[in-house]
């Protein structure tokens, strides 16, 4: 089947991974995308492996390695070691996609809780060039180790109001240009509606990405206004924002994608409320502004081909 | 002179015309960026370059026309009525460059004030390349009139989280493919540090506004985090975030741009405070991080012009 929703569990933080495997399956929906510190506090990917295969799922993505731009030979090493074992972990809980948010610039590591002292705000480290560098040469890094697991790095983009403190890829034709000189089945892209929504480029990189076998997750939530005074839980459920989700998913339907459909919603609202709401609106909305053009879509392309 | 410094009124919002332009003159810079509400408050446009002279300041830029989105014809007219009068005050008050934030999509026009209704929420209003399309329409009509006052229209990519209710003009890319069918000379581009400087094409997309004779105003300010309770007020001065202003002042300086520059900053600490003191710290951080960078790349440009 084509187009199968999947809670990304950003969307229920509040549940452990066999809450919100529970809580998914008495949907109806068969896929989850779990972040990391689940499998943790669960005791460990082969656990969660476990509880996903228990209820009835399959895993989507894993969410999330990365944070590849440190200029210390420390910070670097541990942050290759953390993707290690992500991929591993990735491997381990049955999914192939490894979502990557590449990091930020490292003038603004005190605000993710690093240290910090009167040298990290020198201008070197405001050097977003630099720290481009840094991701590509971690991402050739770990290829290798990522192929040996047949787990792909799935590169995302996020919004530029995110480029200091959490990732300096901005856009889907620079996570494009960045998985280039790796095999397609190793290095993905996400699309993220929340991050790319506002791209004058985003019809003709979405079908570069799709020409390219890079789509490897199209992930749906709105852009809500105005922004939450955390920034990052400004994302909102699909119809709630301003993004135009028909156009957007017809693209990425022509454009070839005809996986699953995770839902990743950072919102304090949504956030707080009970998980089986948030699963009917989901469901919902999805049906109503996301598939049909979906389908529309993946039609337009099917009558091309023929 | 080249790279004369510049106040935007937007950095002293408590101060009349007559106050702005004589703590600029207090504070020893000779150029002035009035915001058009307060020529609106001293008595139009005639009486504000009588104000600006006065104090032996010329104007570098009037801000704003724009706001181009609305897609109902009585929303558009008046748009482009109030553009007309822009036009008209910035070739009184003796500035060529008129800034154009081009506006937002029109389901969030509600946001900025305006009348709003269930319809206004439709899918329609969500079409950000349907909004592109009427501006680049809006450029269009006002183009000749543009060009009789010799007032050049200059527009203004936002940061794209503004791209909802702001400008779906994000990047400096799209500005000057938007300005492409029009002559150089009524039609430009403003490189705003806050706005452009995660851009992974940044620095070829101001070599090419250079190369095609965009760059009618280069403006500084920082991107600070956290985001500001009101994102409008997350820019800050120059050091006190993550912008790398040696870099990108390199690059317009590169690209041939020699003229006055800016300082727009909407920081509710900044604009609180006494004038004089941001004057005094608008110097110091320009002459520290903007400066010596411009002055290079000036003299990059002319070895390699001799």
């Amino acid at each position: 089947m084509s187009f199968e929703l999947s809670l990304n569990t950003g969307t229920t933080p509040h549940l452990s991974l066999e809450q919100a495997a529970e809580a998914v399956a008495a949907s109806g929906l068969k896929h989850i995308g779990p972040w990391r510190h689940l499998l943790e506090q669960g005791g460990g990917a082969e656990k969660a492996a476990g509880i996903i295969a228990g209820a009835g799922l399959t895993t989507t993505t894993l969410c999330r390695g990365g944070f590849l731009t440190p200029a210390d030979p420390e910070g670097r090493r541990a942050a290759l070691e953390s993707n290690r074992a992500a991929i591993r972990e990735a491997a381990t809980i049955g999914t192939a996609e490894l979502i990557m948010v590449v990091g930020g610039l490292p003038a603004a590591a005190h605000l993710l809780g690093a240290r910090s002292s009167a040298a990290e705000q020198n201008a070197a480290d405001k050097d977003i060039i630099g720290a481009r560098g840094r991701v590509a040469e971690g991402i050739a890094e770990l290829v290798p180790y990522a192929a040996e697991h047949g787990v792909r790095l799935v590169l995302e983009p996020l919004h530029p109001m995110y480029a200091a403190d959490r990732a300096v890829l901005s856009t889907l034709g620079e996570a494009l240009d960045l998985a280039a000189p790796h095999p397609a089945e190793t290095v993905g892209v996400v699309v993220d509606t929340f991050h790319v929504w506002w791209d004058p480029q985003l019809r003709e990189m979405i079908a570069r990405a799709g020409a390219e076998h890079r789509i490897a997750s199209y992930q749906v939530c709105d852009f809500n206004l105005p922004l939450a005074a955390d920034a990052l839980k400004s994302r909102g459920m699909m119809g709630d924002g301003y993004v135009d989700f028909p156009s957007i998913s017809r693209w990425v339907a022509e454009a070839g994608y005809t996986g699953p459909v995770e839902v990743e919603i950072f919102n304090q609202q949504i956030n707080d409320q009970d998980a089986a709401t948030t699963l009917e609106t989901m469901k919902q909305r999805y049906a109503q502004l996301v598939l049909p053009a979906l389908r529309e879509g993946d039609q337009h392309l099917d009558a091309q081909v023929r």
